[in-house]
């Protein structure tokens, strides 16, 4: 869910890095370059092409090491670029939602049985276009436990029992999600939770063409207060698989990036002075925010063509989790 | 949800009466007319005018006779007709929503305490038209448990804790709402549940004109199989208020009354016979139906407006609930 | 456009026989049956099944004879039928759109050269789910016209120039299409109108899995009065292609026959008498449809799935009209 | 339509000033401080004060000096500001309606008489969240035209006659808008034309917030190549009023907002250098947006409640677009 902006971002202001992204692989370049390091010692990477368009790359934090470099807990992060979604054609529509069903698939073939049931959940707010994707492709699951269990003759023999909901988000049902979650868990029983959620990235050029699929759970946004309830095998008991589609960036992001490039500019031209090194390093604009009123809104960057976007970006999705399970 | 329509008829078809309508002032006029009796013992009703466009009728059944007479459970039933729905003023919308808060004001405060906590539930299916009301609805409900529990100095001292959901379809998720909510209310402990809910009607003129109002529960159909489980004070352990309003018209209801009132008609000319007579007592059409292709299909009669009268209920239902609680 | 309903009929009463129903196929087979004819003179008809799901059947209506049999003007009438296409799989669609596209270019080069202009008309009211075809089809049109002349190097050499409009409904915008057309081409000087519409269909299993081609033009409704404006030939002065899709059935005329149904029964099992078989000829149910209330109201007969019907139908249109110009 | 973003901001950079916006009042202001004066020749401006949270400022521009210095037309220009429209009560979305209604009124009756024909434009895409203002209000207009000319008795004597359309924008139909309308205009010849469009803004808080009407025309962006048609007196041939939605700030305009007032913050410091002056003056921060990819994307920045935003403001323009004509 988008609420979590700006939440993340204070939570990441106490980190060492302020890395204002929920991309692993995005976190691990900025980490590397500020550090200048080849590789961080716990983070393994392996990186595939799987056509012109569409690209792979599999980040696997494998101790603490690793989880403290990047503020991201031990496990998978697999990353699926797709470029030019926008003009996609359905054929590459079609290749980009069987690669995430193939990597899918080895993640839940890691913790569930063949059969064992599958919740999918898709965060978000159906009725705020860039946070709808949750929502929308939980419209597009194809459901099994209801005919499992009242028309089982219907049913191939094997068939793995699936349900899928749409909790809402806090700001319109007044609950937390994990406690909508957790109610919902505790009475149906699944064995394994899939959690489909928009997130905010750092760069635009992610933005509804790039897919993280992990199997750490994930933080959405309380949106109230500082009071979060993740989304994981902690809290839940069983494992939680999460998609995160990234629809926005926030603007406060943007504008500090583009202070920072612009007196980084200054230094290569030797234009800038020690005052302004200086600022760069504290990243302390927060007298321009102020000034152009970021703070006081809910203000998001996104292409104007995010409908269509999130359109495609669902296909994508729905498929690849209706083949996976 | 209008899964339900076809399951309440098959239902409906085995108690002494063919009431084919979920509301209670319908199967109270089609009782008494069918056994010529000007009232019935156990139920009492009172009517109101409000406006020109705006009635209200309120059904008590009182005792086991009155149940078994129309096949409601003791308790209240209130119907508000709003007349010329479509093309109402902002007035009149206004108008009929405080009729709305009036009503389910002094059923609330029949069940709980002032301060006492309300889940609002949203049934249906917010991607098909005719059944999108309740999730509708949800979105814009103000909720304020979560501010009162994250933010109490923002919220007015004594302001009762209100939370929604939309739980979505059974076709949908794979789990019975009532397992959904089952889920929501053991964690979250609210005192009262309010449920909206898109219902069929026998009449056309009913369709999205008329709001009942009960403190009896629902009955959503499960829409696969005969195994469908009642959201009530029974079920979920409170009380629970039902909001229903008539958005369609089960086509079969309409083809079958059709040929009845062609037959009234042949009877009042003398043109009719015996074996037709019979047939209308029998009720037994299923071979036209079938002929119709009615069966294969959910088919449903709406008016070709309804997008339009489902933004006007919506404002009435949304805004009637928000002064109530 | 969905207004036509109701005057369709009207006109239809006037002729000898009361089609009901726009698509040439069931209006021939409508009268061969009345008639017991084998085939009908100035009408010739070839099938062909596409695949098990998918039946394509091409009239031709020939002389003057065939005109005034079916009530249709001279010229060729292509129905494309696609079973189950709620439950289609992303194959069919693209299956069923290869099948448009094949028989909408067959038309095409019937009328304009390889690289003349056409414009696409989509008729219907984009917030009225039923009558939402037409202009979601335009939405997705590869419209190419302002790329050839501002921007021809993107452009491949010989491409030709396609733009698209959704001029609304007469209720809408209080204006005739005709009018709103006329301007249009005179001020764009295509050499083709592709125009696509809802249509009222006879039978249910028609509703959103028939395409109608036809080189005739169209007659929507004006809704209001008599004076309604046909798009043709005759009336643009270039050739037009119309694209029509059965999305509703008209109430009155389910319940018409239905009473037809019931009548033909008790024939069948000799229960009838003389005054209702002479009724039967007569469809003379006014006072049915009077006590039904369905004379007051603009009731349609349609799936409850209309929603995602009508977005499979959209693909398949689409992609058929973008890949024949 | 917001294909003009870009467009509009190439020609100001022409121009004297770089205003990057549409508003009148917000070049007003602009022009006085960097040109230190207390007022412009040739523009007049009154303010009024209608609540608390509605504020009306009439911007007149009434001759060529004023005209050249903010680069508007001469005529009048009305800015309607309406504070906290998110969360605004149906009373104050009432009252605002009527603001638009009483100044629309005044302007209309200066260009035509009581019962002369007015077609109502609403520019935009309806696909697109931030530009689907203009078409959802054309969806609300109670238009007359159609029924003065087919039921003239349903209607009162001295009603005017009012047309509506949504052209589309070019991308979609591959026509430029003015083509659409000069051939409309030209089939119905009405008196009046009134354009509804979103704008750019250039600051956050205008976001659909502001009204802006004025009777100079609009010149919806091309959004391909530079050949863009003015919608005005000029190229129609009859009065055109224009009422202009800020929904969007321009990423680009943004970012460099955000650099001047970094360096606004480091000059009061006394942390800057003549380097960087003279880089603010020449607003030359061509390498900052390409490094951020702002060029690629067509990138906006918009509140997160956009959707209901515009919901709102849709009621406030169409309720006050009826009652002004």
């Amino acid at each position: 869910m988008l609420e979590n902006v700006k939440i993340d971002m204070e939570k990441n202001q106490k980190q060492p890095f302020n890395f204002r992204t929920d991309l692993a692989s995005e976190r691990r370049d900025i980490y590397q370059r500020a550090n200048k390091l080849e590789e961080i010692e716990g983070i393994q990477t392996t990186k595939e092409e799987i056509s012109e368009n569409i690209k792979v790359e599999r980040v696997q934090i494998t101790n603490k090491n690793g989880e403290q470099a990047i503020g991201k807990p031990i496990g998978n992060y697999i990353t699926i670029d797709v470029k030019k979604l926008k003009i996609a054609t359905e054929e590459e529509i079609q290749k980009a939602s069987e690669v995430v069903t193939s990597e899918l698939k080895s993640l839940i073939d890691k913790h569930v049985q063949k059969q064992e049931e599958i919740l999918v959940v898709g965060l978000g707010n159906v009725y705020v276009t860039p946070d709808s994707l949750g929502p929308k492709v939980i419209n597009e699951i194809d459901v099994t436990r209801h005919l499992i269990n009242y028309l089982p003759q219907y049913v191939e023999e094997g068939t793995r029992p699936v349900c899928a909901v749409a909790p809402g988000v806090l700001g319109t049902t007044g609950i937390e999600t994990m406690e909508i979650l957790k109610g919902i868990v505790d009475n149906t029983k699944p064995k394994l939770v899939i959690v489909i959620d928009a997130l905010a990235s750092r760069s635009i050029d992610r933005i509804s063409s790039t897919i993280q699929i992990s199997d750490t759970g994930i933080v959405p946004g309380a949106g109230v207060g500082n009071t979060r309830k993740e989304i994981s095998q902690e809290t839940l008991g069983i494992p939680v698989i999460a998609i995160g589609i990234p629809t926005v960036v926030d603007l406060a992001t943007i504008v500090s990036d583009g202070i920072d490039i612009f007196i980084g500019k200054l230094q290569e031209d030797a234009k800038s002075n020690d005052n302004l090194n200086k600022l760069r390093e504290e990243d302390n604009y927060e007298e321009v925010k102020e000034a152009l009123n970021v703070g006081d809104y809910n203000m998001i960057v996104t292409p104007k063509e995010i409908d269509d976007l999130i359109e495609n970006m669902k296909d994508i999705v729905a498929r690849g989790i209706n083949f996976a399970v």
